[in-house]
């Protein structure tokens, strides 16, 4: 069994390689729900619909989120009410929004309306929200604090980020199965994703840390910054706006303790002795998942450490 | 000021004639909210968005109701979910019950949410919905009792009538300017509508038919049967399922006591007199409103014929 912390973008790309290269039912997905957002009264996951949708193949590849081909009527439509359109949802991908909205509100659990919508994409893996309590990632700028959403979409991550708070993580409890999932796992895996927003949310939960810190499964996290670049998303700035070395290493310091094995890019082969001296094993090759090939091997060279381990 | 009881596809095209023969912003529509329906979870009212895109130039003028060149990807996308197709809501429409089921949620009445939609589709003239409170109209048919828009859309009205209740109307109060609109008026006008679905219900609204019985308004009604049809809709069928003859008379009788003037068609010119016997004037003139010159010639001749009166 592999337990995944995932975020959005970079962890659907790895969760893809996973469930080619291993049993797709043998994978739990642990999604971030901190960047969660109710645009018009409606419920948007965009960290665990990104993974549902590319999990069956139904992601828009150019952007790596929402759905392909999809139109964007809805969210023109509503301008008319006075709507800001920076939230762009596309109509199909709204549709999940209505659904979501209306389970929660019926009361449905998050992870039951979760389960519910990855049966209906066709997912043979487990897909389960961090927590069923919201939480929510606040981005505190120069100019105020942020919901996430507004920082990353309206604003562009243009803002300088001068902390990151969990709003209602002392109330939250690990959605049921998460901790399970942790303890009962070959390998839990730290996905390719923001440390900061989206790993870092779902270790903030009170007892997922100490059920990572305790499980006998292997603890293994992939690198989101190659050669002190990320491929998407704020992490790298966010690395440097908040004082950390943008870089593998200034990754691997944030899970040092929690993290048995590290994957690092090729490019970054000479660092491999600093992620050593965490207290890590390294595991050096080619992180970037440019094909479906490509994600397949790296998921494959990763269950091979992990099993060399045993 | 003319005050219309409207319900949705005959009082939104004799509104536009009315809108045209007299300043808009005299106008006030009281809207018939018995067909409002939740799907999916939002808040649709079929009869009150008729009215509001018809008044707008925007509604789809081939159905009658939606909105032109509409398209239908939620509805679509909604499928996997589970949900059935037969509630076909475009996605523009469906941004209103997006909007709207908001504000409610966020406790705004359903009067304010309704006024704020009809002012973002620059409408002059005020519409009403007929109460904040839900009424929701039910068939009774031989295989039970269905909500009114599952025997008007899933059972294309096939279904024979066996009686008709408004559930919720005992607490259902007039929508605030309800009841000033109908005793300020000059006229009140009850379009050619359902008199069983759509200006029933609002008839039915506590205080509503006192009201009009007290009010020193010209009070009239335009049949929605002509030559024993109707124009669009399951109006017809009741009458004669319900046990009522199925002609303008036939309507009349629903309203003795209520209407001074009975606007009935050119073909059923042999039946002014049994309208006459009922105790109102009757006015015969050509009530298919084809084009919009008819629509507004058709509003004219009222007009002038409520002028007379005085």
């Amino acid at each position: 069994m592999y337990t995944v912390f995932a975020g959005g973008v970079g962890a659907s790309r790895f969760l893809q390689g996973l469930c080619q290269a291993v049993e797709p039912a043998s994978v739990t997905v642990i999604s971030n729900t901190g960047d969660d957002v109710e645009p018009f009264g409606l419920h948007v996951s965009p960290d665990t619909d990104i993974v549902i949708y590319a999990l069956a193949d139904a992601v828009n590849p150019e952007t790596g989120w929402g759905l392909k081909g999809d139109t964007f009527a809805v969210v023109d439509a509503l301008q008319r009410y006075g709507y800001e359109r920076w939230f762009n949802l596309g109509d199909r991908d709204l549709a999940t929004a209505i659904h979501r909205a209306r389970l929660l509100r019926e009361g449905v659990a998050l992870h039951e309306a979760v389960a519910g919508i990855a049966r209906a994409w066709g997912l043979a893996c487990t897909v389960l929200p961090m927590s069923n309590e919201p939480v929510r990632t606040m981005i505190a700028t120069g100019d105020g604090e942020l919901a996430f959403q507004e920082y990353m979409v309206r604003l562009r991550t243009e803002a300088d980020v001068h902390a990151i708070r969990f709003a209602g993580i002392e109330e939250a409890r690990p959605a049921p199965g998460v901790l399970d999932a942790i303890r009962g796992a070959e390998a839990v895996i730290l996905a390719p994703s923001n440390p900061f927003v989206s790993i870092g949310p779902i270790l903030a939960v009170p007892g997922v840390r100490q059920a990572l810190a305790e499980t006998r499964a292997a603890r293994v996290a992939i690198s989101p910054i190659i050669a002190g670049q990320v491929v998407k998303g704020p992490a790298a700035k966010m690395l440097a706006s908040l004082g950390y070395e943008v870089s593998a290493p200034g990754v691997a310091r944030l899970y040092a303790g929690l993290v048995d094995l590290f994957v690092l890019d090729d490019q970054d082969r000479e660092l491999a002795p600093v992620i050593e001296q965490l207290g890590m094993r390294a595991l050096v090759t080619n992180t970037m998942m440019t094909s479906m090939e490509r994600k397949k091997e790296l998921a494959e060279e990763i269950v091979r450490a992990i099993g060399e381990r045993r």
